[in-house]
């Protein structure tokens, strides 16, 4: 399948599970009457982006909230990224995690974020993820009959080798649930996804929430998505929204047909492994 | 030292090397008199970026161009990053090289480009480099008492691996001779510059020949310097012109010590190597 329909889900979170899942669900529903393929969720969908909250909003896997994700993906016949939510372990420790669904609502992927966000910028931005949630240590790419596509999660797209990763193991899309800043979102949110699109020649779709002045971390919202030239389909403000885009998955092959960057990697030079 | 006053010399390019060798030594003795203590010359600044050319102006290396490059650097106390020119090697065969001077008129460092430049866009530029050039296989980074510096040449920027692994062996600065064409540079010109900054926290100064619509390969100019929080310090236009910028070299280590990326690369899960 040449073209694919996507949504990404722009959707306010607040401090209420069932709140946060009743808006996703409503949002969900709305991209499929409008023949939605593909949809994506934010960053902690379900969960104020908050230390404190992380571990009470925290359920294992195939617990309510992933039951209801992979609910809405039979239901509406569509793969679904589901963000991310808080997820505990068997061990207790909490995961950031991203659980992927077929159209028939049979999880085919699981994304734990990789690199934690701990930042400290003078006069702006400060959070510690590693005070709570533990690393996940696995490159995530899933099969679909558009294609091979990666998921991370948000700051894991800051460090350009995972993405050449996904790209190495054949993802036409890097889909990123994400929430940047007020600090970081204005100085590098376009950029990095036009980047790794252009670097890696690959569709890149940011889900973040959408902008609320009022919580503890302030969402730049601004979710997007960027062809494999580095030019931007389609892009949010910060309100809750749908971004709905129609992508000519035909383009990642022209592009690297015409510029054929990938295969002038230098291999014989300079590799890049997973361990 | 922790300031650096550099100099990009964005001048135009002509089918003469005499004259190209003479416009290069009157725009560094401008800059030298600004008081200029790093100077960077364009892509190709001696020879008409054309593949029936390179042959036809290469020298080898210790030839009259490299002679007069040392000797600017001694004569105006400067480290010199000579652009690039074509070197003719000992078996016949030529490379895009660029020679670094230290500010006694010593090289210290050598490049030869490593990603041939092979293009053909639909309805835009096309070019085949490999046709003539041969390809370097080593990561040039080289110390100065202001901190390490990477070079590379112009293409070598579309690969994120190298700046990576300039960064991995302590490069604070990437300098690049190049030469983006009306096709690449409005698309991904300032976009690569910024990524690469952002994602290593380095400067990045980009020094291109100034715009020729006569020319056979027309050049994108805009020479630029982008600081390690993706910031443009300066940018030039397309007319023959110098960019010069003081720098702030504590600013990589506010930004790392900020935004601590160097040090969350996920060196467990995956490596870049250089073989």
């Amino acid at each position: 399948m040449t073209r694919l329909k996507v949504a990404l889900i722009q959707m306010r979170v607040v401090d209420k599970k069932e709140e946060n899942l009743k808006k996703a669900a409503a949002m969900i529903g709305k991209a499929a009457e409008m023949g939605v393929e593909l949809a994506v969720l934010p960053e902690m969908f379900n969960c104020p982006y908050q230390n404190d909250k992380f571990p009470l909003y925290a359920e294992k896997e195939g617990g309510p909230s992933w039951e209801k994700l992979a609910g809405l993906a039979l239901e509406h016949r569509l793969f679904l990224v589901g963000g991310s939510v808080p997820e505990l372990d068997e061990q207790g420790l909490v995961y950031n995690t991203s659980y992927v669904f077929d159209n028939q609502g049979r999880q085919i992927a699981k994304h734990r974020k990789m690199h934690l966000f701990d930042i400290a910028v003078e006069g702006g931005q400060s959070f510690q993820e590693s005070a709570v949630l533990s690393a996940g240590n696995a490159v995530t790419v899933f099969d679909t009959p558009y294609g091979k596509m990666g998921v991370l999660i948000c700051y894991d797209f800051r460090f350009p080798e995972l993405s050449r990763l996904m790209v190495q193991r054949g993802a036409k899309l890097i889909i990123v649930p994400a929430a940047f800043n007020m600090t970081t979102g204005p100085l590098h949110w376009e950029l990095l996804f036009r980047a790794r699109a252009v670097d890696n020649q690959v569709y890149t779709l940011g889900a973040a929430p959408a902008r609320d002045w009022s919580a503890h971390y302030v969402s730049y919202g601004n979710s997007i998505i960027v062809d494999p030239w580095g030019g931007i389909v389609s892009r949010l403000g910060e309100e809750e929204d749908l971004l709905v885009a129609d992508l000519d998955l035909t383009v990642v092959e022209k592009v690297r047909r015409e510029l054929p960057l990938l295969n002038h990697i230098r291999k014989d030079v300079y590799q890049l492994k997973e361990l």
